[in-house]
């Protein structure tokens, strides 16, 4: 019996609690500071999840409750995901984690090593499976020419004006919507306006998209793109067409600046007064179904033909468990890699991109068939060119 | 020689100083409170234009101000308008103004009446000449079914995201695009939310333009529809295609909000958040060049016949004078009917809707020839059904 904890107790926090919960092999805390999202998570497992009211913004308090545990995960905040990185691992506990941090993660690498502890950072559906599958493909070509992702996270009625809601933050959204994009183009890093390169495109079961550039590569442009020499690669997000166009228009108004103006004698920053009023229209009330698309394709040589490979992922709202696509599309990647820290299957010290998965070998085909087990299902095909 | 005076010497104001200036029968003086602004418009007539730096807030600044004059000319902001235009009618002085006031001026009138003093309102473009047209057509037709006024002030570049200037203040704008629209439909007041009943027209010499409610109609409702029994009635907006549905879109998501909310430990209006971005956007730069399109359309029987009678101006900016199309439209009726009101042309003691004047046999023809000699030509068709 193994001892878990997952820190975070909300929309993918409680999937994976619930994930763990329903293996004998776990024994499984949540901690939070809300006591009406822990409440939340215990009611759906009676007796089979303890809870911890912990402030997870405190590095202290992270490593003292995190002491008695065999494996932390971690679904909290962008904005405390790195402190929590740190303290889990000062605390000397293997850790799997879905944290959208801003900073780069690879700085504690050094310090994971020292501990000994195997740590596995972004581990969720993109960043996570996206990268993965990045990094598989680029192994099963041999060259492997090029990487495209595209991918969405979608609410399945469309609404006026806007089409969308956000699966996370929506400020984290608003971020990617802002951040020079970074691609790789002929073996060079190069930079392009966010929201850029706008593409339509077909999903069956989903109908039209709206491609457009955002920054998203993150880890994948060092350890696809330079170590396995891939000399082109791009990410982009999905979107119901037009939400795109109405980003652009409020970015280019200046209601996404973070510069602070001052109107009728205070200083605010426009950004902060556009995501009070839009944010609220940007949430998923609760039942509200959503939907999450992913494609990612590779083009190169296998066994000396060209070809291309390509995952499709099409999931929904699950509506036995009420459960988002997007906690169980991000929550399971981590839960069942978490899993693999856990019995030793995956035992690499230090902090790693989840594309380190894809150098164990079958880690790749485990992953997909534990995601399958749990409805997540990733379409795979080779064509040839 | 008459001494006329002119409140406010922006934009509309200095193009009234200069057109009475142009006229040997005036003496003309401007006021306002910024020394820039009056420095501009003398240099504009060297000799011909006397300034006064006057805080035109100030009711009382106002009434020792005109004391002198013959005849007072008002082209102020929206937010003063109606204290100055009381402060007028306390001086004892005929007053022939623009300032697009929200106030109701006809609460004036009682006391205009007891002071002897004619006064005339909205006497612009639109309102403006809309009005006389309107109450001119609804004259000419026994009965008259109905009358439509599509008007619009644009930039001649079409820039994205808005591919719109405001001519006047972006504050009036934003307050029509909110403001619940009322019509005339069946002869009852009906109220529709704005930017709704979209359209597209074409118009020669511009394109296509999108039609849309805004709330025009103003004096018409009483003057027009109940007094002369015209059953159908509105005025709608003109915009290039697109623009509206942004508008749309920030005020569904609360961007034209003046409910105080609070973010970052402060409180401010969402509204004033978004004008501080985006009015810098919709601001004409010097030479920037607009136009002007309106039409006025009213369909009845006339010697027994029916027939529709349109009027459409197009106008353009005027490269030789750098004048902006919105304020010689706008300056030009209201320096037309000061000058029938000065000469007693014009005089019926009270507050006027610019309506009033089709009333007074030979008064349209007589400005639509004088917006002619000034290059505001208003194409007049009468079309059989």
């Amino acid at each position: 019996m193994k001892r878990a904890i997952v820190l975070g107790a909300g929309m993918v926090g409680s999937v994976m609690a619930l994930d763990l919960a329903s293996d004998p092999g776990f024994e499984v805390t949540v901690a939070d500071v809300r006591d009406e999202a822990l409440a939340r998570v215990a009611a759906k497992a009676p007796g089979r999840i303890r809870t911890l009211k912990v402030d997870l913004g405190s590095p202290e308090a992270i490593r003292s409750t995190v002491a008695p545990f065999d494996i932390v995960l971690g679904a909290l905040s962008s904005r405390i995901g790195f402190g929590a990185l740190k303290a889990v691992i000062e605390a000397g506990k293997p850790y799997c984690d879905i944290s959208f941090m801003a900073e780069d993660f690879l700085e504690l690498d050094a310090l994971a090593r020292k501990a000994g502890v195997t740590c596995v950072t972004d581990c969720g559906v993109a960043p996570g499976m996206s990268n993965i599958l990045a990094a598989h493909a680029a192994l099963l070509l041999k060259p492997c020419h090029r990487i495209e992702i595209f991918v969405g996270g979608l609410p399945r009625e469309r609404r006026w004006p806007f089409e969308y809601k956000a699966g996370f933050s929506p400020a984290d959204v608003i971020e990617e919507y802002t951040r020079p994009s970074r691609f790789v183009e002929a073996g060079q890093v190069v930079t392009r306006e966010a929201l850029t390169d706008a593409n339509l495109m077909d999903f069956e079961g989903v109908g039209t998209l709206e491609a457009f550039n955002t920054d998203g590569l993150r880890s994948l442009i060092e350890t696809v793109a330079r170590r396995h020499g891939v000399p082109f690669m791009k990410e982009q997000t999905l979107r119901y067409p037009g939400h795109i166009e109405l980003m652009r228009v409020m970015r280019e108004t200046g209601l996404f600046s973070k510069e602070p103006i001052e109107v009728g004698g205070v200083k605010v920053r426009p950004l902060d007064v556009t995501s009070a009023v839009m944010f609220p229209k940007w949430t998923y009330q609760p039942g509200e179904q959503d939907l999450t698309v992913m494609r990612v394709k590779a083009w190169g040589v296998q066994q000396e033909r060209e070809v291309s490979l390509q995952w499709d992922l099409l999931d929904f709202f699950d509506v036995a468990s009420a459960c988002t696509s997007m906690s169980r599309t991000t929550a399971f990647p981590c839960t069942i890699v978490a899993r693999m820290i856990a019995d030793g299957r995956f035992a690499r010290p230090g902090v790693n991109a989840p594309e380190a998965l894809a150098d164990q070998p079958g880690a790749v085909d485990h992953l997909l068939a534990e995601l399958k087990a749990r409805g997540v299902v990733y379409r795979a095909a080779t064509l040839t060119a």
